[in-house]
Order: C-alpha cells, then structure tokens, then sequence
C-alpha cells in the first residue's frame, strides 16, 4: 500500500524496521545518538551551536505548536500580556488560533483566501495597525489547501515591525528552506518526526534562539508543555535527557531517516523531488481531467488538491476505496469549505509512485464512471 | 539485553515486530482496531460500554495526567475552582502536584512518607479538614519508591465525603486490580502504553464516566489536553479518529500486546506474575547482602528498591554499567531522598529473567568490591 496521506507519510523499509527495538531511553549508550539528532536539526533549521537549541517533545504536531505559543506568548490578562497575528488561510492556521485562544493568548485572525499565500504587505498593514501585537504566527506549509506562506519574506516584515514570529512548519520542513540564523524574529520553528524528514510519528521539535528559551521560564502555564523546562532539564543532563518517557522506537527510526536525508542531499534534494511529484501530479490530474485547487503558481509541493468531480457517482469515500483498491491509500476528509480531495506528494515516493497513483486514479475514477471521455 | 529500567519494559519480539509497518491511523481499515482497543481497555478497567469511556491521548504519562486535572479540575480563580489532595509518598506524587500547579489548579498536600501506602483515615482527615477538596489525585503505584496506595479502599472514603477522584495508574494498570463500575467516584484512571500491559510508548490513556467527560466540556483550558473534545471527537467520528496524528505503530503494537495480556489471563495473571518476579527479586537481593527500601509488606509488585551500599567501591552509574556489561538494564538515577537502586519487576520477564538479573547483581557487586563476604 502506497500511502499520500500525507503524513504518517510512506517510509522507508530501514526506517520502520528501525521500529522494532526495545530501547532503554536514559541509557548512557541512546545519549549520543539523542544529541547527535537535535544538532543535526538544528543544523538543517540553519541554527547556531550555542546560540540555538533543539527541543523534542512527546505527541502530535499540536502539541509542540501549542507548546510554543504558551512558551514565548505571555497570557492574557497578566502584565506584558502578548497577542498573536494569524493569517487565516487554512485549516492549520484555523488549529493555531483554536490552540492560542484555548491556552489563554490573545489571538488576531487577519482574513486571506486559502488559495494563496499571505502577501509581506498584508501582514505589514496588519502590524502597524495594532502595535499590541507581538508575534505573527505563519503556517509555512497549509496541508489543508497546498499553498505556502512566504516565511523568510514574511519574517523580514516582523523584524522591520520589531515582533517575534513562530513558524508552524510542520508539513514543510526539511523540505522547504528555512534559515533560522537569518531570521533572528523567529522564537521557534516547529515540526514533527513524520512528513518530510520521513519517519514515524510520536514526536515534535521546536528549534529556537536559547536566549528566548531562557526569557521563557515560568511563561508557559503548562509543566508539559514548557519549553522552558525542556531546556533547562536537557542542560542539566548534558542535553542527553528527555524529561519525561519519550516514543523512544520513533525517536530512534527517526535518526535514521534524517541521516538518509542528509545523505541524499538535504533539503535542496528533497524539495526538488517532491516538486517535481508534485509537478507530475498536478500534470496528470489535470489530464485525466480533474480541476486543481490551487493554480500552479500557488501550488506548494506538498500537497496537492483537486476538486471533487461534479458528477452523482462520485462519493469521496466511494473514490478512497476504489483506490485503496488499487494500492493507494489518500485521506477521506477535505479541509476546504468547497469539496475537495488530497494527494501527498512526499515520503518516500519518486516520480514511479506518483504515476502509479495516477494510474490508481484514472482506474478509480472509470470504476465511479465520472471519468470525463475526452480526457487522458 | 534485559530491561528492567522498568518502563519502557522488556517487550515480546511479535510485540516490537509490529512496530515496523506503514499504517494511515484515519484509514477505515484501521478503524475497528482501534475502537476494540478502547473497548479491551474499558473493560478490563471495569468500566461498562455507554457509561464510561477510554480516551487516548498523545504523548507521555505526564500528559494524560495533565489532560485529566485540566479537564476534570475547575481552575483557580474562577466560580467552583476545585482542589486537589495529593499524599506526597513518592516522586510522582510530586510531578501530580506540578502538573495541577502549573495549570493553575489548587493543590492541597498531605504529608507522607514514601515507605508506606498512605491509609484511607489519613484521607478521611484532610477531607474533613478542608471542605473546599473536590479532588484527590492518587498514584496507584509509586515507581519512585515501590510502594502502592490502596485505591479501592481510599475510594470508598473520597465516595463518602462527596469528593472525586484522579488515579494516575501509570505504572499500576494492568497489573493492579481495578473496577471503575465499583468506584463512581473516579473521574479519570489513567496510564500508559508502556508499562504493565507490556507495549511501546508513545499514547497514554484515560478511562472516565462518560457525564463525567461531557460536563467537563470547556474546562480544560488547552485544546491539546481536553478530554471532553477527545471524547466528542470520537463520538463525531464513530469512536474511529484521534483528533491529531496518533503514533500509530505504538498503538498498533499495544492492541497485539493487549491481547497477549488477554490470553494470559488478564490482570490477575499478571499481578501473578510480577509478585513472584518481585518476591524473587526482594529474596535474592536480601540474600546478596542488600537492604530492601521497603519492609516486605509494603512493598508493591511493580519495582523493588534496594539501599546502595554503604562502601566506597560503589556508585550508581558504575554499578548500572556492570550490570549492563552482564546483559542487564536499571535505571541510572534514583526518585528517593535517600541513595537507592531501583529494579523493575515488570515487563515481559519472569522468574529465569529475575534470577539472571539476579546473577547480573552478584557479579557486578564483585567486580565492584562491595559484596558482604558473609552474603549468598
């Protein structure tokens, strides 16, 4: 079964079996190899030694989001209280502002389609008109929709304004450039064990300046959620220790997926590969006449999106099974107010899988009988 | 390599070998596995379908415990703010107590030492003291030093006084007896993945009254931690979805292992198991010279503490490397005041792993110098 969910995103066969190890997460023997992968994060989110730090946490992407907003967004109704700008184009941006509202943080939603990125110039407008606002929150990759917000172009405008960003890269890092030490705004970028470095889910990471680490302490509102005290209990144990008992199998399998990511060529390598699975399919789709979401000059290579076809045998569920059938499993939901469905184009997938999917597709939709006659 | 850390315990080869597999956690196919793990575990909680409810949860032990004080303990400074009474016999008595802190709940501590079950009159006093507790936090089986409160009986005094209950059951669940049906005072038991009934960590787990949960609605005050929208997440879904990406392969992994914990007989089978592991452990240590941490009848059968020995060859971190060296795995730090080692009796392991464990022991007190000439 080839999975485009994406994320838990396909694997590869020496990262899953990985997997299948009883680990001792606080044995002596696990440090180096637990040290050894927040230096490499750091190294791929272009931060510094020293001046720079990994912090893994336990859970879903979600939880090292709101990890972050409780960590460097003071709460409302407390002295130096902070409020966060979100650019609300996506699902992703949607979880954010729930996560920030629900942690007690005060949360400004600026209005954007979620056909496109938010412009540089709408967030600056934004930011002069309401100087309260301390940090802009930016979805780099919106799985929801497949755009990409311009995060190095966007963080230029904080740092103008003098705020403080937090990036929710989840779906995009590793795959799209990032560059922390050239953007001294960010508090924390974050991201999982499970989409583009491609390995298993279980875990989070924030990379963020120590220094905003530090000033952090008792901020958070939240013991498990505090960054704060990642740090500070890493320090303590000479970075090699987790506070609390970590997916120790997917932190392991995850090591090794980012040494094979960085031998294949790091991030330039992977974004050329999943663009051009991207480009494959977005090409083939359209040919076999579907309608993309998004158009092409907004279309990330993450995700991509197709309307669903206007025709009554077509269900969403109805089209997933018939290409489960054919060895291909896509998610059953849409993010997007219009119906819609949605193809990943990353994990460990080339072009071969992508036309494959696209085969699955062409299958599907004649088995549905809503291929149009005149298309590929 | 045998560990008795303990947790992550020693785990089956069919166990850890279900952890090597691709899975999409929101794939119809994966979906009755899931609700029958939910359903096993309810059951073997004692809890009865439609009124009680198991609610999976990202992450470590830590947050399961959060989620459920967050989400069943009104916070501090708002109308009907609860508190919560923890007997401070042991280091995860102390984390319960920073957890509510942090989340700003009310905490109420009953001094206690860590050599003995708290007893239900010394709860009984502090409720009649303090009529302002609505809840008391109970970890079932403090890892930190071996002993076990005794939740049934402590119960029927919280059911008494009109109070509620959180039982943190983390390293008790399984291997404990336990019937939510005869304790309604129970808001949440909660435990994890990697503990008694012998899978991989990476979800935690809590089992409550269903009108307990959905009164809860709102309170939790973090999105990531809500129980009641975990619970009405599911139900939405026909109990078949987690909310965020769950770490899939461990969960995988645990269904296999709960049926193996199912075909063993269940619960009282495993207490079985691990009384005699730890009556071994408790008897072989004594033999080699050690001073068990707890007198023989307030020792649990989850771990076994024993005193270091008083003599300058020893050190903790020397000794868990001898040990290591001989094939065996303990923890390299200890939860108690007073210098102590900590053995697991739990995990995939029974009488041959204690005595070679116990053999490990000999000869790593030799090597080290500080076996008792006059010892076995």
């Amino acid at each position: 079964m080839l999975l485009l969910i994406p994320g838990p995103v396909q694997t590869r066969p020496e990262v899953r079996a990985a997997m299948a190890v009883d680990i001792a997460p606080w044995d002596r023997d696990f440090f180096p190899e637990y040290i050894a992968i927040r230096e490499k994060l750091r190294d791929v989110a272009g931060g510094v030694a020293g001046q720079h730090a990994c912090l893994p946490l336990q859970g879903a992407g979600h939880f090292i989001t709101e990890a972050a907003i409780r960590s460097f967004i003071p709460p409302q109704g407390q002295p130096g209280a902070g409020r966060l700008l979100i650019p609300m184009n996506g699902a992703y941006a949607e979880r954010m502002a729930r996560l920030a509202r629900e942690a007690g943080r005060a949360v400004v939603t600026l209005p954007c389609p979620d056909t496109r990125g938010v412009t540089p110039a709408e967030i600056a407008l934004a930011l002069a008109a309401d100087p309260a606002i301390s940090h802009v929150g930016v979805v780099y990759s919106e799985t929801g929709s497949g755009i990409v917000n311009d995060v190095p172009a966007i963080g230029a405008v904080v740092r103008e304004h003098g705020r403080r960003m937090i990036v929710d890269a989840v779906s995009a890092f590793g795959a799209l450039p990032f560059d922390l030490k050239a953007q001294p705004e960010v508090d924390a970028v974050v991201f999982t064990s499970n989409k583009c470095i491609e390995g298993l889910p279980g875990l989070g990471f924030a990379i963020c300046p120590v220094e905003r680490v530090e000033q952090a302490a008792g901020q958070a509102g939240s013991w498990s959620f505090d960054l704060a005290d990642v740090y500070a209990t890493a320090q303590r144990a000479g970075w090699g220790s987790f506070r609390f008992t970590p997916p120790v199998q997917a932190l392991h399998a995850f090591g090794i997926a980012l040494d094979i990511f960085l031998a294949e060529g790091g991030q330039p390598a992977r974004l050329a590969r999943y663009r051009e699975n991207c480009r494959i399919l977005y090409e083939g789709g359209r040919a076999l006449g579907l309608k993309p979401y998004l158009d092409w000059k907004q279309q990330g290579p993450i995700i991509a999106l197709f309307h669903q076809p206007e025709h009554p045998g077509f269900g969403l569920q109805r089209f997933v099974d018939a290409l489960k059938r054919r060895g291909v499993l896509i998610s059953n939901f849409h993010n997007t107010v219009e119906p819609t469905f949605r193809i990943g184009c990353i994990g460990h997938v080339g072009p071969d899988e992508i036309r494959f999917a696209l085969g699955a597709m062409r299958g599907a939709l004649d088995e549905l009988g809503v291929r149009r006659r005149d298309a590929a």
